[in-house]
């Protein structure tokens, strides 16, 4: 049965290429899974029932077969479970990717989406401008550490993992910053992700699905 | 073999009772599962090696037989896993555990971080006054959401589970606010949750093993 993922049909310019179900299309593309995908209007309010799906009314949820999840965090961990792959089957193999996987989801994401919040949705915002060194300053401090931990290895948890998926996918966002970019070992290993032909066919098939300008109700 | 949860031997008072070793022992309350704790200094540097256990030099780490993981998310699915008391077996179930696993940490506790920082961190500075109402406006937005989702049920995914650990932990954190104690339904929750010896016997734990004075290097 094929895989279901749900994404919008449209987005705004800054958001191409980073809504979250990429990371169920990287992960599908790494294994070779078939899915289709769940176009919702980014626009129409969202249909009543999509959030007994997705209690945020965000993207994506995930069908594979009876099973249905959201959080991408929970569909990723979903899809390693199908396939060694994506994550190790020895169990300190194992619980070693999955602590990055929520590393990445509570430790290095919540950040970047201040982050976000500073740059984008509030940019004009006296707050957001007098937040900007402090949030600037504690991220670099949190990812001075995370390159501790990654350097002189190529993946989080030895083989290339679901954890890493998360991980790049969370650091892709810092893009508007140096906070990657001025950290080598970082941003060797964003690039390393990022260069798989899985995530550029992920990201190919994310820009793709975009209609060119918003629909209507 | 006893699990081991690292903690802190001593943390400032805004601090006590939630400091994160909290999860996994109210996790190990619920089984019945012994375990010791392995107290950090909180006021000391961090030993260089605890690093190489958790990148951000926080706890909890958590040993259990030859596993040692860190993130108290993926430590609370490790002890979902060994026991169906805390995580359901049935495919639909356990995915929709999981799903609101990472939905705590991922969807609900980045604003909890926010809000310690403009309440505690940074409350003296001019940007944490001016953030304050946009923070508590989306927090409270998201919060409304929950509680839809919560309405009609006792727990996240069925049966009590580490989603509802996760859950009730990230919510209590905005007890200085009106957030939760608003939100009849979240409320309600949040009691039910927090009325559970396991966690009154955590909690205590937690808090029996402060000492009383920050203790020098």
């Amino acid at each position: 049965m094929t895989i279901e993922i749900t994404g919008f049909d449209w987005v705004p310019d800054f958001a191409k290429g980073f809504v979250r179900d990429l990371r169920p299309r990287w992960a599908c593309e790494e294994l070779g899974l078939p899915y289709r995908m769940r176009l919702l209007s980014a626009t129409s309010p969202r249909p009543a029932d999509y959030f007994d799906e997705q209690p945020w009314g965000q993207v994506p949820v995930v069908r594979d077969g009876d099973i249905e999840l959201f959080e991408s965090g929970a569909i990723l961990l979903h899809l390693g479970e199908r396939d060694e792959r994506l994550l190790p089957r020895d169990p300190q193999g194992r619980a070693t990717a999955i602590s990055w996987l929520f590393a990445a989801y509570n430790s290095v994401e919540p950040m970047m989406f201040e982050l976000g919040n500073i740059s984008i949705f509030a940019a004009d915002q006296e707050w957001a401008k007098l937040r900007r060194p402090s949030l600037l300053d504690f991220a670099g401090g949190r990812l001075d550490k995370l390159s501790d931990a990654i350097e002189g290895r190529e993946w989080l948890a030895g083989s290339f993992s679901v954890a890493d998926i998360a991980m790049a996918t969370v650091l892709r966002l810092a893009q508007d910053t140096d906070l990657v970019s001025s950290r080598p070992v970082l941003a060797d290993y964003l690039a390393r992700a990022l260069a798989r032909p899985a995530f550029q066919r992920a990201l190919a098939a994310q820009l793709a699905d975009f209609k060119p300008e918003p629909q209507a109700a």
